[in-house]
């Protein structure tokens, strides 16, 4: 226990608290009172981590999130969408209905299928709702190459999964998805910055 | 005042707040206890909102982005930068200066400047090194792919800066920045929820 909070760097109270929560997944019992961790607790240790530090989550969505990755009965795919529709961004739902046929526009302009339930879809209206409320609607242009950008970048997030375990996949796949999410955002910045300047010249 | 609050959506005491605060510029004086608002006022209510209710920035911040879009002294990239560079996601920054080189290649790649003190070379460093610390560091070619993907759009972005007003366009800069990272983020988990089923098929 104290060489896998060492490992983990976690304090050994928040390893006992994530055992006792069905987070982390117990030891082989050696002993009475000793219990054998291996690497699958270190990696998991991780992730709970990079979900609650890095990415700010609850330890509720947390746990969703690893029921997702562990239910074997799911598909990758159904593994990973279950754990993003835990992960929708904070935006305004409230005014989001008059803006569902453009989303729906643009969905079926780039050939996009949502589940019929999917957060995405009133995620994206309720953004839209604001963007509309505060007077800057975005353009379908915009929106399309937004959209282009987004279809180049999840490509080659599926390029880069090479895990054959596919319990490493998921988690690979959750990690990067949350991850990456602010290097884009930082790099769109970046960008912005640069074509400014550039332009400006 | 009252009319203000109406078109603002905004609580009365709340907009004596700003006028109090400086987040706001007074009216015109029309006798002793009345005052004339205009839509210089409307509009930088809901900015204002913008920046608290959907970008929950807190008040400190949004005062340093008015003032960068307010300051007349500064061009529109440095007013824009400026703004910019109040919104970093949040990123651990520890263990940062080992992704620094990696952080220096990439915008070396994409003949990206950077001021010297610009929080982004930071973030991005602090970024790479959490999914390092997790054992996911992206390779390069996903980096390349999400900073092609961040110049499509941020060209698409100053593209779309119609306004001729100094005040809306930085304005408009800045509420475009805020409030497209949640449709771009959004945008990539449809895309990758799509290009997974797709695969999978």
């Amino acid at each position: 226990m104290s060489e896998l909070a060492q490992r983990s760097e976690l304090p050994v109270p928040t390893i006992k608290y994530y055992l006792r929560e069905g987070l982390l997944h117990h030891g082989e019992a050696v002993g009475a009172t000793r219990a054998k961790y291996d690497d699958s607790h270190v990696r998991r240790l991780r992730l709970i981590r990079a979900l609650t530090e890095v990415a700010g989550m609850r330890l509720d969505d947390v746990r969703r999130v690893l029921a997702a990755i562990d239910d074997e009965s799911l598909t990758w795919h159904e593994a990973i969408g279950s754990a993003h529709s835990r992960l929708a961004p904070p935006v305004k739902a409230s005014e989001s209905d008059a803006e569902r046929p453009r989303v729906d526009a643009l969905l079926a302009r780039h050939d996009w299928e949502l589940a019929e339930q999917s957060r995405h879809r009133d995620a994206l209206a309720g953004a839209l709702a604001s963007l509309a409320a505060l007077g800057h609607p975005p353009s379908d242009e915009v929106l399309d190459t937004y959209a282009e950008a987004a279809t180049l970048i999840s490509e080659r997030d599926l390029d880069s999964v090479r895990e054959t375990d596919r319990a490493e996949a998921a988690e690979h796949a959750v990690v990067s998805t949350l991850l990456l999410e602010p290097v884009l955002l930082i790099l769109r910045r970046v960008a912005q910055e640069n074509s400014s300047r550039r332009r400006a010249k």
